[in-house]
C-alpha cells in the first residue's frame, strides 16, 4: 500500500460531537451477562423466550463468558460495564452455581436501570454504589421450569414483563434489601482477562493517580496513557474502556506473560 | 460479601406465572440450527440475506456448534431443543455435509412450525414424532447460487419466503414423504456435549424411572433431580432442560473424565 | 434411517427463484467486521451504543474474527465479501492497531455502500475497485471517548449518523483521497482460514482457469467445482461462496495439513 503522511484529524474537544448526557436514550433493551458461553445453546433458548414474551424489543449480548462461579468478580465487572451503556435498560444477569437450590431471585431497580437474576451478590455491587435503589423478590416459578436453567425459565420472562412495563406484577413482592449484599468499594483483583490476553482489576482508574505503579505477581507495573507509550513488550496499566485498571503488554498477551488469572490480587506499590 | 440467609421464594404452584400455553405466541421468528460456526464468517452472511429477504423478521441463533457431519444426533437434538421454543417459527437447519451433490432440499411444516434445509435426515425425527406434517421439495437453483452454500442461497430465501406469507411458492412442489426417514424412537447416544462438559443424550426423560441407572462407558451413574443432590465430582443423569437424559459431574467435566463423546453408546443398566 | 434414492430436484435454470439484482433492497443495516472478538465483551458495547444512535437498525455480525494485525488481508476479505452482501448497508470495519495514535479516522461511501472506520488501509481495496467514491476525514472526539476503544467511541456514533440519515454532519470534512491506499489487485496470499480450516486467498477466481493449479507451502494443487469430485484427503481449490480461490482438502483441514497460515503466499502454477 502507499501511505501518505497520517493526519490526526481528531479534535480532542469534541468537534460537533454531541455528549453522551444530550443523547436521546432510545428504547430499552434487554442486556444479557451471563456464563452460558456464547457458542453453546443456552443463549439462543433465552433469546426465543424473551421474543416471545417481549417481541420487538432489542436483546444485546454483552457477554457470555462471564468467569464462572465467581460472583464476586463478575459483579465488579457489570457494575464497571453499566456505566458505559446508558440508562434505562434491563438487565438480565446469570452468574448463578446455586441454580436450581434455594437461593433467592431478584428485581433490582438502580440509578434507572433495572436487573434480573440471582439474589447471590452479582448485583451487590451496583446496588451499593448506586444513589437509589428498589427490591422486589421473585416468587413463584412457572409451571414446567427446568430446575437447572432459570434463566430461560423464570428471569428471561421477568426482564420481559419489565421491558414491558407489566411491572410490578403478581410474581414479585417488594423487599428492603438483597439477600446477599457487597460494599461500594473497588476490588483489588484482576475480574477478567479479555481475549487479548489484557487484565481488568476491580479498582476504577478515576482518581487514581497517574504516577503509581501497580503491583501483579511480582511485578510493579506503571502507567501509560496508551500502549503506544511503552515499548513493544512491556507491561503498563492504563485507563481502560471501561473505566477501570487494567494491566496489559505492548504486542504481548499479559495474563500467559505476567501469570495473572482471575482472582490474582493487584496492589498499589 | 454479608450474607443473609437465603429464603427460598420461588413457589412450586407457579406464583401467578402463566403457563407457556396461555402466552401469546408472539411474531413468527426464523431460528438457525447449523454447524456453520459461531465465530466464522458464514452465519452473517446467511442472516444479511435473511434481512434482505424479510426485513424486520427477528433471526435467532440457536446453535451454530452442531456437531458436523453427525446427521443423527443433529436430527434428535433439534427435535427436543424445538420443544420448547414454542410454535410457529421457521427453523433453518443446515447441517449438510452432501452440499453441492444431488441431495434433495425441503420445506417441512410439522405441528406448526416450518422447518427449511437439506432432506437428509435432519428434519426425519420431528417428522415421525409430528401429528401432522406438510412437505414441499425445493426445486430450482437461484441463479448465481454458491454450490458450497446453499445455507444462504437457497435455505435462506426460502425461510425468509414462509416468515413472510410468500409460501408455498412457484419454487416448491408438494411430496409426500421426506427423501431420508428416520421413526420417532429415543436415539441411545451422547448426541451434544456442552461447553461445561455436560453430555446430552438423545433418550427423552419423560417416563423414564428415576430409580434406572445409565451405563455409558463402562460406569453406572445414578439419578439426581438437581447436581445439588450428588457429592461434588460424582457423576449424576438427571432431566435436562430440554427434557432430555443428560449425563453431568456436579463440578466436573463430565465428557472428558467419563470419557464421553458424540455418538458414544448409553443403555439402561 | 431408511434413505429413499435421492432425487435432485435443484433446477439449474434457477426455477422460479428471482436473481439477486431484482431483489428489494430493504432497509438499511449496521454490518460489522471486526478483529474484537466474537465472545469478548467489546461487541456488545458497540451494538448497545447503535441502539443508543439509531435504534431500530439491524445490526448484522458479519465477523469479529478477522485476523488482527493484517490490515492488507483484512482489506481483501472484506471487498469480497461485501459483493455478496447487496447494497446500500453502513460497515463499521475495525482492524485499528494503531488505535490512540494519530491515524486518521474515515467514512467512504463507494457503489452505494457507506464504510466507517479507520484510514489505515482496511478500506482500500474497495476505495480502488469501486466505480465511484465519496470520502469524508472524520474531525472530532466525542467527550469522554476512550482512546482505546474507538469502535465504540467514535465509529458506532458516526455508522448511526449515517444509517439514521444524519450525513454528512459536521463531524466530517470531505476529503479527495483515503489517507492509506491500496491499488485493485488480487493479493496472492492466505487471507482468511476458515474454523474447518479451509483457506481463502486474496484472488477473485472469476475469469481464473479451470485448468490452473495453485502453488501453495511447496504443494500443486489442482482445480475442482466441488469438494465431492475429488477423493477423501485430497486437496483442490475451487471458488468459494464469496468469489474467491479456496484451497481446502475434502473431510480435512488444510490449513494444518497443508501448512498454511494467513499470509502464506500463493501462487499460479
Amino acid at each position: 500500500m502507499s501511505e501518505s503522511t497520517p493526519v490526526s484529524i481528531l479534535r480532542e474537544d469534541g468537534g460537533g460531537f454531541p455528549a453522551p448526557a444530550e443523547l436521546r436514550s432510545g428504547p430499552m433493551a434487554i442486556v444479557l451477562f451471563t456464563d452460558f458461553g456464547s457458542n453453546d445453546l443456552y443463549v439462543g433458548q433465552v433469546e426465543a423466550q424473551l421474543d416471545r414474551y417481549a417481541p420487538g424489543v432489542r436483546v444485546i449480548h454483552l457477554l457470555h463468558e462471564v468467569p464462572p462461579f465467581n460472583i464476586r468478580a463478575a459483579a465488579h465487572l457489570l457494575a464497571a460495564l453499566v456505566r458505559g451503556l446508558g440508562r434505562g435498560h434491563v438487565y438480565l444477569g446469570v452468574v448463578d452455581p446455586g441454580v436450581g437450590t434455594a437461593r433467592a431471585a431478584v428485581v433490582l431497580r438502580a440509578d434507572g436501570s433495572w436487573y434480573v437474576g440471582p439474589d447471590n451478590g452479582l448485583f451487590a455491587v451496583i446496588a451499593a454504589r448506586a444513589a437509589s435503589t428498589s427490591i422486589w423478590r421473585i416468587r413463584g416459578v412457572p409451571p414446567g421450569a427446568s430446575p437447572s436453567f432459570h434463566g430461560r425459565d423464570i428471569f428471561a420472562p421477568m426482564a420481559a414483563a419489565v421491558a414491558t412495563d407489566d411491572f410490578p406484577n403478581e410474581n414479585v413482592e417488594p423487599t428492603a434489601e438483597l439477600a446477599v449484599r457487597a460494599g461500594p468499594d473497588d476490588l483489588a483483583e484482576v475480574i477478567y482477562v479479555d481475549h487479548f490476553g489484557n487484565c481488568f482489576t476491580g479498582i476504577r482508574a478515576q482518581g487514581a493517580s497517574r504516577a503509581g505503579w501497580i503491583r501483579a505477581a511480582g511485578r510493579e507495573i506503571p502507567h501509560a496513557r496508551v500502549f503506544a507509550e511503552v515499548p513493544p513488550g512491556a507491561p503498563l496499566w492504563y485507563e481502560n474502556s471501561s473505566g477501570l485498571v487494567e494491566i496489559a503488554i505492548d504486542q504481548g498477551h499479559a495474563a500467559r506473560e505476567l501469570g495473572l488469572a482471575v482472582g490474582t490480587a493487584v496492589a498499589w506499590r
